[in-house]
């Protein structure tokens, strides 16, 4: 992979160096060469180099330039959606959730708490399972700071969005030890997750050592898993039951705090999709066709399974049938956006309404308290 | 370290289970037991407890209740250090900076320049490690996921540090590179991040058990140096040389900027010794008093370099004796609040005006484009 007769390439004696399990993992053993005398002189050793990193030679992983070197910028499209995160601060305690708690109780049928309930279970567990797999998979194999910094960004968010499925769980008056558990307990909630989870704990090994093809295919699979399904359609898709609720005036509350979240989710399967594509541009490889088949192949039948329970009894204006159909066509979405062959060809929108009811350029001032406008502008769907 | 006695102990053969590499990795591989048809079907296994997580058997490390399952929770200070973490939020952005580009290049001595340049790179490697630390080393061992939320939300902390100093570096005008590339040139700034980095190195390695007695030492002095040291002292003092300059009206964008981040540090240090003294309580482990003799000696000498290198020439109303006494005196604080004895007893404050200048009620609404006021009370400083 290393091109010999590059001029930016590592000098040959740092390139062969065998591949450490982390090789960010001990970026300041490099000794001082300064002579000033100190406490915490070293003795010299003159093969280092230490002049600042050159910003040519980051990447995104297998990379041995200096982790602890923010700038310059390799990616400065990975600061920007840094920078872009951070004005969409919110917190679940900005939305009241007063109607919620009355809709809930007095308002909703048997079928429509069914669904509300069993979303938020989803939803909930899914997303600790998102900030374990930033925060605890992806992040340590990044190899250029400014990618880190947005994840370490996107693992806050995650756990901006399990307080925020607690503040409803507890708002409602749900039980919340049978909420939480019950992703263990349910088939077709279980089946999403035990997918997520699996991918996750292939690359929480330890010893992957990305300069194996093998696992880097691997990883590269679970990044796109975790970008264009798990974040990019599943959690994308699986705001839409509340969503239908909200366009009845049910449930208001909860669905704007979705609306907040989504904003966030459709950032971070934008960013990964982009990393993906980067990954697969600086390392020379490509998913290989029969594993992303079956990829499609078992999210869909999990998704299509989990449809079926949360709306086993339909309820007004969403259907397993539209829940299905629109997986389909954000799937094709997300498979173009990576460059790759659409799962679905010609799925057609089932929720037309969708898009516009996630884009969130409101027209009213939502946090009453500021002066400031939530920043809105700027998403690309695609 | 298991009482068998104890009615809340798991049951033997649970109990018995060869430790895993890391026990929280695969919280869903229990099969779903039930006989619900569905895709996600899986064969039952009867001793398979799928009750709801039980809070008093959370804990800290070492625990083997399921992830996922945020609430009930065992550690309700967790998640109000949390909740509290959240209202604190602020951006670089939010604070005018157009003073200090004045004061850079027309007011400060080349001397006060040498001291702003070398804490801001300082602190900017700092904070990159600290968010390493967190997210790298210490969040995949928490074994409660309150613990690991307000971690989530601490590592974005972090991050958001390091772009204020960035901002700051880009705003004043200074070389980047050059500036995040010193911490391996300088020997007094490099001896303190590589004894950091030392005690990250040996916490990061994947294959730790926990339930080694010597692993789980080295773990807690780590951590023990982490939050009393790297964040209780190193950087609750490291902010005051530039504090030294706002008392004079000089760079006061950059001290406010400072200030904020200086509160983060106090939540950090002192929700990580709550959570040393629980391990050692749930762990019945105390630090050796050899090893903690050795970390403050050893930290001492660094700081004294450190401190010898940027006040190498005094600054009016700051100088390395200030700098040093005042490490003491805050060493004693975070000792004390480990239950451990003073490292240096009867150690006056040397900056007696450090805590009033850090503590941030402040009088004016900083946030001029906001209505909200700063949430600025509620800490305590042992």
């Amino acid at each position: 992979m290393l091109n010999w007769d590059d001029p930016l390439a590592p000098a040959p004696q740092e390139a062969i160096t065998p591949p450490q399990a982390n090789p960010v993992a001990n970026p300041v053993s490099n000794p001082v060469l300064s002579d000033d005398a100190g406490q915490a002189k070293r003795a010299p050793v003159p093969q280092v180099d230490l002049k600042p990193v050159n910003p040519d030679d980051k990447r995104v992983i297998n990379g041995m330039t200096d982790i602890n070197q923010l700038a310059p910028f390799k990616y400065p499209w990975a600061w920007e959606y840094f920078l872009n995160a951070n004005r969409n601060h919110w917190t679940p305690l900005d939305i009241s959730m007063a109607q919620d708690v009355h809709d809930y109780h007095h308002k909703l049928t048997l079928e429509e708490r069914h669904v509300y309930e069993n979303v938020l279970s989803y939803l909930t567990t899914s997303d600790i399972l998102a900030m374990r797999n930033i925060g605890l998979a992806v992040m340590e194999k990044m190899s250029a700071p400014e990618l880190q910094i947005y994840q370490a960004r996107q693992v806050y968010e995650e756990s901006l969005h399990t307080w925020t499925y607690q503040h409803c769980i507890e708002t409602i008056g749900l039980d919340q030890g049978e909420i939480y558990n019950r992703y263990r307990v349910v088939p077709e909630i279980n089946g999403k997750i035990q997918i997520a989870n699996e991918r996750l704990n292939s690359v929480l090994r330890a010893d992957i050592d990305l300069q194996d093809r093998d696992e880097l295919h691997n990883f590269l699979m679970a990044y796109i898993f975790f970008a264009a399904v798990f974040e990019g359609c599943w959690f994308y898709n699986g705001f839409s039951p509340i969503f239908a609720l909200q366009r009845r005036g049910l449930m208001k509350g909860t669905a704007e705090q979705l609306q907040y979240i989504m904003r966030d989710e459709v950032l971070h399967a934008s960013f990964g999709i982009r990393v993906a594509k980067q990954i697969m541009l600086e390392e020379n490889i490509r998913p290989d066709a029969k594993a992303i088949a079956e990829m499609w192949a078992e999210c869909e039948a999990a998704e299509e399974a989990y449809a079926g329970y949360i709306l086993r009894d339909p309820i007004l204006g969403y259907s397993k049938d539209d829940h299905v159909g629109q997986y389909r066509f954000i799937a094709n979405r997300r498979a173009r956006s990576l460059g790759l062959e659409e799962p679905y060809p010609g799925a057609e929108p089932t929720l037309s309404w969708l898009d516009e009811q996630a884009n969130l350029r409101k027209e009213k001032n939502f946090f009453e308290t500021r002066v400031t406008e939530y920043q809105a502008g700027g998403l690309k769907w695609e």
